[in-house]
């Protein structure tokens, strides 16, 4: 601790000079005034890779979502409520050595949110549009200057983890998934714990059940061995 | 302080053997197992009135959705998540002699909710179809020997506050509203102050702008007032 906080204090540590983002938490996306969509994301793991690579000397831009997950001490904290707010933000922190998507984006937004409330008497049943939010992970993982030097992202699947998590990497030209199962009875969603595997272009790896801490630090020393090795 | 905690150890109080429902919070309609629709409510005000409410010496059960709040101290607390759920143990709490139903509940839930993640890729923009959910204020406002002497519902309104919350009083059978105005712009849906209009029979009365606290201790008072004159 008395290490860290030096590290902090003088800006000094492994990842010093390395500029990274790490978006975080679930998005909200508006329905009218008072009601949204949102998803399960606690923000904790996010928070949590925040934080280690803060211990490393990284200068970390936090991009989050309303979470619960109290902010890291350290990094930049910019919060947002959508996707679309979420890209915004992304883009404009760039240039980053390293972008960790560890945000539970919203697929979808609804078109034309009402900015007033919907009522049951006068508005009937509600046929909500929705539309495709953008793909923050893809639109960092696109070939070009302004391109991170890595691009994490993960898969928050239920069912057929590697194999969608693969597919994922692929679709979204990022280097690095982080895979976990999110069903229900894993705990995972909200929980303390988490259980990932790590896709590469060397394969998929798993790494055991540990706290989202501890899975964070493994995180960490593992962006910290790909830029400075 | 010592009186209100005398008057809890000792079921002590004006209120004393009147039994009170309370509920409180937002409800989540799931969509899948990561995605729901939620509103704004942060249950502070339904708290608040719960906590009000056993000073006075009541029995309180209180349902609550998921909400940020710090559960009322001396009430039965119950969880729940969706509105259908929120319905059924309502019902099962009855026989009360008052109900105030301060809850968001959602209008609606959604018709075949998936229990694996819907995925971008496979599943295209979903089209959800939406169906409405039990009216539980209607419900318990019901004519029949389970009514309770008094109900009292909330209007959460953004526009023609009055207006709405004088035909909702009318259309849902309870016996009060409290109506507030949740623009945005008045800070009042997950601030800590209110300000309400009450909708009795003899029309409407409104309130000062007032800490969530001191609503609810006015609204206890009123409550107290109308179950012992």
């Amino acid at each position: 601790e008395i290490v860290d906080a030096v590290n902090l204090a003088l800006g000094s540590g492994p990842l010093k000079g390395k500029r990274i983002l790490v978006t975080s938490g679930p998005t909200h996306e508006p329905i009218d005034p008072v009601r949204y969509i949102a998803n399960r994301s606690s923000g904790t793991q996010g928070t949590a890779i925040a934080k280690a690579l803060v211990k490393l000397g990284a200068e970390v831009i936090f991009v989050t979502g309303p979470a619960d997950a109290p902010r890291p001490a350290g990094a930049q904290v910019i919060e947002v409520q959508t996707a679309r707010e979420m890209l915004e933000v992304a883009t404009s922190a760039l240039p980053v050595d390293v972008a960790i998507c560890a945000a539970a984006v919203a697929d979808w937004h609804i078109v034309g949110a009402k900015d007033r409330k919907l009522k049951k008497s006068k508005d009937g049943t509600p046929a909500l549009e929705f539309g495709e939010n953008p793909d923050i992970l893809k639109t960092l993982s696109a070939p070009g200057e302004a391109r991170p030097s890595l691009v994490v992202g993960f898969a928050a699947e239920t069912n057929d983890v590697i194999e969608n998590a693969t597919a994922k990497r692929a679709r979204k030209g990022c280097d690095w998934i982080v895979a976990n199962d999110v069903s229900p009875e894993t705990g995972i969603m909200g929980g303390t714990e988490n259980a990932v595997t790590l896709i590469t272009d060397a394969g998929a790896e798993p790494w055991p059940r540990l706290s989202k801490a501890d899975t964070a630090t493994r995180l960490a020393e593992r962006v910290k061995e790909a830029l400075l090795t």
